[in-house]
């Protein structure tokens, strides 16, 4: 067993970047920004354009810079002053490149530039706390984190995004509802170093409380009743806020069980999982044989959304269809939604049976509760769908009925069948689904598996059913 | 719709024994007394020999009357002579009939003359209060009763008693865990009328408490303290006993029921209930291929006890195995226990699926608990029957396992192989299971069906599982 320091030792020889990238990064960012600046300018507008995020904070990882360019403009300026006119600066400054127009809490852009991301958000020059719009905390965050960090925590931090990365639960996105870079730094701030971070984090509780700049001393209970996630970690430069808010209980809890894993037995892979390549499609199909249970999956096509909204409504969808289906008693073992962003998507249910016996026990009122008993016989006295009784057995009536539905494919069906709003689908899905669905039942799955080598991996995961760390 | 009045007075009529079946039966009454007042004389055994029960309080019904004959003697007499003597002494009075020596908490005797039953029961005389076996009270019952119902009650005891018989809730002998003819007795009394007893009975509540001595006047709350009874009727010569005791749950519950269905439309039917005529064996099949459930008997041959063990027996082993599928995830919908009471006997369950998935989700524990979370870790990392996972989700770890058991015949094929003890089958029984079993799954039971008539009606009322008087 390799010791813990010295796997450290070897993840930051790989992740911390060497001299000549952080040269080319800078001097793209800062040309970016003289570029936006000059913009704004020329336009007359009124921004001070700054380089923000692990650029500016330099706790970004090799190979994978993300150039985060900031206006702040004049809270004089509407919203909708704010969104047009910068976005027509940044237009302006980035003539001849590719843009993309994104939309988080509100409009930014993003646009590549020799393989790397720039992004170039607006947001408002406020007075810390006087906050107008998400984004305005950006700049705050920057400079608390530059005058904070020093190389070694910088250092430390790398590690622990490095880790989280590896192990699946980096990144605020919807889709992850992980842990973000801001995250990260303060979480090291607070621990001092990775190893310390995830000695502590194998203890953490439901509810853990981390507050660095110690806002709520002495009155930390207070915390409990303002936040009610997982994990509250207070924003250093915003009592009021939980940088840890989209952390979901799922990936929490996955950080925890990792730490405990890595600090029992440290290895390289929970920084590089190995993945494995896909089954074969013949070995894919015996699995599904011999596994017995029934895999279903909903297939639909483009969602007309930004990718976090995406996200956001697959998985409403998918809580709902998986509600849908145990409230007719169909056991889901797990589900998970899928997507390549574009033009597939995908909600898929692993149940122990695709169909259920036609019939099935129903529990009644206690004989003692006169009007509902006499409700019960009533609904079920020479009824179509009673099998047998109603019975007294205890104190209760008892009946045996006829399942409505006993096929989980032609519930879903129905419930699918004008686009599913009524059973809990989530509007732009139903908005897809409207237009068309399929569902693959078990072997039938091999068609999409066959076409998309994403989709396949997927699916590997889910049938392996185990964090990535656990396995490689 | 027939008013109740009118129902009453017909089935009253039906009901009343006639005066030349009284005067045959009080004779037969008084002989047999005689013959064992003789008997004890001439065997020195110093006892007073009277008749009790039904008979002596003149409740019986028409072409049902049992003859009680008890014998008092000295409490001076061990249990064992108590035994022994009275057996010696009934067996010399009954020389040259035929005798079946029963066996409640004491022994005592049965014999037939002329179609009426006639039962010998030895017990002490003692003093009101200090009982020494479980009859003494008897003598005691036939006294406060004769004392307390004039003719009119006594008539209202009647028609209690036949609706009792009709909805098949008479009985308190462990196979029907009802009624009492006491009991009848004693809530005429309290409630003046039959009428009134199921219009009362209609709104009885859990642990409902009848106090017709009002012994417990002005601390009913001491009541629920001593009696934990669905139904509390205090025993007018004995306040420490409930003379509802073996009123099971079920029995109370239909008991309220047919109570109500019958003051909301009075019908003869509730006294006198049409017992349909079994299925033709080629119709019980497409029934039960219909059904789409599975039923599964098991049949044993003869349990060495006396009738009330038998069942005592047969109802805890029906409880142990239907405990021992539900924990293998099987649905039960229905089961009950069958007895011919002489050479064959059965426990038949009704099954939503005779065979389930082969694997199944299983639920871990919070990752928040260290300790839980590593052995739940070790247990199914790795594992022949882990199937998928273990992954996190919410909080929680679950993991996909192989069911040890997805066949319910296999489960209790293997439950029952050496007698079922370990399982919670009842001794006796266990012994009968030691001998052989077998195990019938739906069409398979036509054989019992068609061989025994008495089981045939058992199977058709089950598979129907409404109680009698709904239906007819």
């Amino acid at each position: 067993m390799k010791k813990l320091e010295d796997i450290c030792r070897t993840v930051l020889r790989r992740i911390r970047p060497k001299r000549v990238e952080r040269k080319r990064i800078l001097e793209l960012a800062d040309r970016m920004r003289l570029r936006v600046s000059d913009a704004a300018s020329e336009s007359g507008l009124d921004a001070e354009v700054r380089i923000d995020g692990s650029v500016a904070k330099d706790t970004w990882l090799r190979g994978e810079a993300d150039i985060d360019i900031f206006m702040r403009v004049s809270p004089a300026l509407s919203r909708d002053e704010l969104e047009t006119t910068c976005l027509r600066v940044v237009r302006k400054a980035l003539k001849g490149y590719r843009i993309i127009e994104r939309f988080a809490e509100h409009p930014y852009v993003e646009t590549w530039i020799a393989e790397t991301r720039v992004n170039l958000v607006p947001c408002y020059r406020v007075e810390k706390g006087k906050w107008k719009s998400a984004t305005d905390r950006t700049p705050f965050h920057t400079e608390y984190m530059k005058s904070h960090l020093d190389e070694s925590l910088r250092d430390e931090t790398r590690l622990l995004k490095k880790f989280m990365k590896g192990i699946g639960v980096y990144g605020a996105e919807i889709k992850v509802s992980g842990f973000s870079g801001m995250l990260c730094e303060t979480l090291s701030l607070f621990y001092g170093t990775f190893r310390n971070t995830v000695t502590h984090a194998s203890n953490w509780r439901r509810g853990e409380t981390i507050d660095v700049e110690r806002y709520y001393e002495g009155r930390r209970e207070e915390i409990e009743r303002l936040f009610d996630n997982p994990l509250v970690v207070i924003d250093p430069i915003d009592l009021g806020r939980n940088v840890a808010a989209a952390v979901a209980d799922r990936k929490m809890w996955e950080f925890v069980a990792a730490s405990r894993a890595f600090i029992q037995q440290p290895s390289l892979r929970f920084f590089y999982p190995t993945v494995a390549k896909p089954f074969g499609v013949r070995q894919l199909r015996s699995i599904i044989a011999d596994r017995g249970s029934a895999l279903l999956l909903i297939q639909i096509g483009r969602v007309d959304a930004v990718v976090d909204i995406l996200w956001s409504q697959l998985y409403k969808t998918e809580r709902s269809l998986r509600n849908l289906l145990q409230e007719n008693d169909f056991e889901v073992i797990k589900s998970a939604s899928w997507s390549d962003e574009e033009a597939c998507n995908a909600i898929l249910f692993e149940l122990t049976d695709a169909t259920l016996s036609p019939s099935k026990r129903h529990l009644g009122p206690p004989v003692s509760r006169r009007e509902e008993s006499k409700n019960f016989l009533e609904k079920h006295l020479k009824r179509e769908d009673t099998v047998s009784g109603p019975w007294v057995e205890g104190d209760r009536w008892i009946v045996e009925k006829l399942r409505r539905n006993n096929s989980a494919e032609a519930l879903l069906r129905s419930g699918l069948s004008s686009g599913g709003k009524s059973i809990g689908v989530a509007g732009l899905v139903a908005d897809t689904v409207k237009r068309g669905f399929q569902i693959l039942l078990n072997e039938e799955i091999t068609s999409l598996y066959r076409s998309n080598r994403q989709f396949a991996r997927f699916l590997c995961g889910f049938l392996k059913g185990r964090p990535i760390w656990i396995d490689s």
